[in-house]
């Protein structure tokens, strides 16, 4: 049984539990961020702690525990759970209070939940296989870019997918791809360059995007962060998707139609590779 | 100490909690409800319940609690806490799963969640002295119809009204007045006519309103269901809202423009008093 930790207490998942009354509950007023776990190391620590305060900071969330205390608690609880290869999850919010839409008062704890989920991360049957896409309305709200655990409608769009066959859903606003349904989209066109949605409120500023993109900059591949259409990804010659948990995805499919030889391609083998080679050099 | 109903106990409000793996707590995958009470009894108790109904289905949520199940439950609540006026609060969640996107198995038990609070309704100051209104865009999802507890966007409207003055937030797409934070929207114009946004996946079909426009038409009051711009709301001659919890609530200023003579108007008063009367017939 794992242990997991809530508001300060380390405690088995079977005790694991919030009020009823906790915001996060009742209204979706919390935040996240899942951190992947290599060799028993955590992944870009920094810069999951860094888009966690800005979502608390554009929501005006009072949140008193510093990165170091999180560290120290990612850190006990992967010892605790004896985690090589998998995640840690985290959560705030704003804590728990009789239901109001008014927020409650500024001294309110915040409630801060973490847990470990076991995971084969490198050894990845889809990453080798490579995912079949399919193409959804996005129907979200319009603060993609605050990670909120306003998730019903990317869990919606996964189901719906799965409902085709498809393994995952990239979301189409305006006939354009904004994301996948928990993961950053990508195609590589026929000059090979690789196209991704420009940061704004509409997507997720993934903290694996960003480590990526770097990659491939170093790796002298071009980048070009703009909008793309769904005919156009349909046309790409390779598509892939990146996130915390699967690194560097290949997609080989979307709507039905094969991308490049309907094969994971070089450039998202070549990404996952030395994504993954970086990132164990640099976890804590 | 309230007594608060968690998946069949009935357990005092400080022990009343859920996993923190409830899919409620982790994605907002949940809906709710709201039923008055009035004299000890409920307000409106089928009406809650078929849209309830609608909401799990629309999501595919499986709950095998009937409505009587669901009304002895409220009885029994209201009953504990000796609630002769207020409300009582509901909520069903997919359940506690290990996290995933992808839902848990069908057989995964559904959360229940109900609790009480005591509210005047009636003699309501902010339905005495009328609301302030300030408009905000509308940044929420697209299937505003389902009642699900996505409500950060509301909660921050509310908010920004508060910020600036106001009691409650208009919420505003495309130019256009959808509803309230947490309620529906009316205008009166100069020959009379209600005007209210007309029903779609952009507002809360609301159970209320409902009711209020059926009075309104019984007492031959000219009801136009379709969507107004807050230009038209501003020169209204009367302005209000409508929710379980707040009945009929007159407005007397949007965005620091007085309407009317900046006191509740005569449309509302008279509808809230009607609406009122009709429920305490009603109730059980």
């Amino acid at each position: 049984m794992r242990t997991v930790y809530v508001n300060g207490d380390y405690v088995p998942e079977n005790e694991a539990k919030v009020s009823v009354f906790d915001r996060g509950f009742l209204f979706a007023d919390g935040v996240y961020e899942v951190t992947s776990v290599l060799d028993g190391k955590l992944v870009d620590f920094a810069g999951h702690c860094g888009r966690l305060r800005r979502s608390l900071s554009e929501l005006s969330m009072n949140f008193s525990v510093s990165d170091d205390e999180l560290l120290a608690i990612h850190r006990e609880l992967v010892s605790r759970n004896g985690l090589e290869e998998g995640l840690v999850y985290l959560q705030v919010t704003r804590g728990a209070a009789d239901r109001d839409f008014v927020f409650p008062p500024d001294d309110t704890p915040a409630t801060l939940v973490l847990f470990t989920q076991e995971k084969s991360l490198i050894d990845s049957a889809l990453a080798q296989r490579g995912q079949k896409i399919f193409t959804v309305g996005d129907h979200r709200w319009s603060r993609c870019d605050i990670k909120t655990v306003q998730l019903l409608y990317p869990s919606l769009a996964k189901m719906e997918a799965r409902a085709k066959g498809g393994d995952d859903a990239w979301l189409v606003r305006d006939g354009l791809v904004t994301e996948g349904s928990s993961n950053n989209a990508y195609i590589v066109l026929a000059d090979g360059s690789i196209v991704t949605r420009d940061i704004s409120n509409f997507i997720l500023h993934g903290i694996t995007r960003k480590a990526v993109l770097a990659c491939a900059r170093k790796l002298q591949m071009k980048v070009v962060e703009r909008a793309f259409t769904v005919e156009e990804a349909r046309h790409a010659v390779e598509a892939f998707s990146t996130s915390a948990s699967g690194f560097v995805s290949p997609v080989i499919s979307i709507d039905g139609h094969e991308i490049g030889d309907g094969k994971p391609g070089p450039v998202a083998r070549k990404l996952r590779d030395v994504y993954i080679e970086e990132m164990r050099k640099a976890s804590i």
